[in-house]
């Protein structure tokens, strides 16, 4: 049996280019133990990968180099030889960006594609969905009443963020590109304002959406629009780092935010999550969250790019924030 | 009756000098109800009041131009008009860089010069002693066998930190400029390491002295050693920022923490503090820390300079590391 895979060729300095990848074609080996044999839908691609694309400590290990790159996915199961999971189920897991995945049956979860489409377990009910749960919940602790503003709002973790936050009771600000997205987060997902960054000032635009200043600022871009946040943040505010795009394909030093003594004048707290801590919760979200998208107060957008061979060109359109939703890769048969 | 003051003339641009100071020498006027007239002993001189010389929002106002420059002090009433306060007494306040201070009593509180020698009143016994306490125990959230790191450690908020952080069980290291200081903190103080920031590399030496990594930081200086620290924080460490000295006289923007992200890679924390928010609970501490004092396990020092009208050089010693403990001016009379 034939496979298609990215692996990592090389390690990019700044934006990952075509030479950073080799497209590979192989023979599909023989299973072991335990193990099932995927035929891989959809492949999610985050902003997180092209961290994972670097070498050195983070929270996970990096991809090494002529390893198939990892990445979420979904996908069905042709082949297994673990007695929980039989040919024709569909599952969740670190299936990489390939067209089949031989892997251990470890780690991997069924999804039922009755129940939602299957990109959706890529975005709203998988680890955005879960990013976002955790991240606002946990860390940002809003309140009701209090303002939370979110960067990168309109992608898959700032548009869940915001429609939490709009659950409990919060006053809710997103910072998005373009006209388009920001009257998405208005007039689909409930937001109480927006802030076009590529064509306002985000200083001004908080000071005019925000009038009562920030209580909880959820964090997905970094760079100057943190800088702008923390000259806005009150007393005791939450500052959740769940990641900063802007940064990610620097070839200089990474921007710190120079504002960050305003924690300092506001007894503020900045702090990094990262959604796999969650793991042995993530049953609760899903169900708490299951209950809201029934109920209409949680909406979900994929935008779905189709063709395993554009993966290279399709995952920069994360970093250039051309996206608008949820970015998941089709892989076509 | 005369007075001698320090006002703030002008707004600094950088490094304060004698410009942006007017030295006055006045008459003191009659005291209204519930004041009293204080004969300014001794002086606090704070890394705080940089920040209180620029101009804008931030905990506290601004001092206003041609203000008496605000600063704590000891004294002894010399006439009072509240029955609470008798002339003989000593007493800790707000009293300004001045000889003779005509206050509210609100705010003002008895100190007694036969338990301790006055300046330590303004140290360890003081605000500082109180900003390290609470900002290291409640913020900082050290747990026995846990590694310390304190920058401007032989400073009067540094050195308490480290001391407390040690009676907590911790492993604590100081980062201090000069063999001097650091052959204080480990000889005298019971820090268990030392790194000399004049002489060595800060980062090499967390390396050497932190092999477990860091699980707090208390800093006070900002800037480049606030990211060799970065670098080198355990999973959920907890940042407190309590100054940035390496930053105040800046005439280009703050250098933020370009580091930052490993707060999201270590679920790590960044919290600012403000010593007045505990203001209800300075009893207690007082309490605890007179008796660790009395057990020898808290030593203070403090560097003492004579001369009012020394002020705006005294107060540069302490932007040039050139203080060796708590800063002290002392009033000539």
């Amino acid at each position: 049996m034939k496979n298609r895979q990215y692996l990592l060729a090389s390690r990019p300095v700044g934006k990952p280019t075509r030479e950073n990848w080799e497209y590979a074609e192989t023979e599909v080996e023989g299973l072991g133990d335990n193990e099932v044999l995927v035929n891989v839908e959809y492949i999610s691609l985050d902003p997180a990968m092209r961290g994972w694309m670097n070498e050195g400590k983070s929270y996970i290990e990096p991809v090494q180099i002529g390893e198939v790159m990892r990445a979420g996915g979904v996908g069905k199961v042709i082949e297994s030889t673990d007695p929980n999971f039989s040919a024709g189920d569909y599952v969740y897991g670190q299936l990489g960006v390939q067209a089949v995945a031989k892997i251990s049956t470890q780690g991997l979860h069924k999804v039922d594609p009755d129940l939602a489409p299957l990109p959706r377990y890529l975005g709203v009910l998988g680890m955005p969905g879960m990013t976002a749960y955790f991240g606002l919940l946990e860390t940002g602790q809003p309140k009701d009443g209090e303002t939370v503003v979110v960067s990168g709002a309109a992608g898959a973790v700032g548009s869940v963020v915001g429609q939490i936050a709009k659950i409990k009771g919060c006053r809710v600000v997103g910072i998005a590109g373009g006209k388009e997205k920001c009257d998405y987060l208005i007039n689909e997902l409930g937001f109480d304002a927006a802030i076009d960054y590529k064509n306002e000032s985000v200083k001004d635009g908080l000071k005019s959406t925000c009038p009562d200043g920030v209580d909880v600022y959820f964090d997905n871009v970094g760079g100057d629009i943190l800088d702008d946040v923390l000259t806005r943040i009150n007393l005791r505010a939450r500052i959740v780092i769940c990641g900063a795009i802007s940064q990610y394909n620097n070839t200089t030093e990474v921007k710190g935010p120079s504002n960050y003594l305003s924690l300092l004048v506001n007894r503020a707290r900045m702090e990094g999550i990262v959604v796999f801590d969650n793991a042995k919760h993530y049953g609760k979200a899903a169900q708490e969250m299951a209950g809201w998208i029934a109920q209409g107060k949680l909406k979900a957008k994929e935008h779905v790019v189709e063709g395993l061979e554009t993966f290279p060109e399709t995952l920069m359109m994360l970093f250039e924030g051309e996206n608008f939703g949820k970015l998941v890769l089709k892989v076509d048969s």
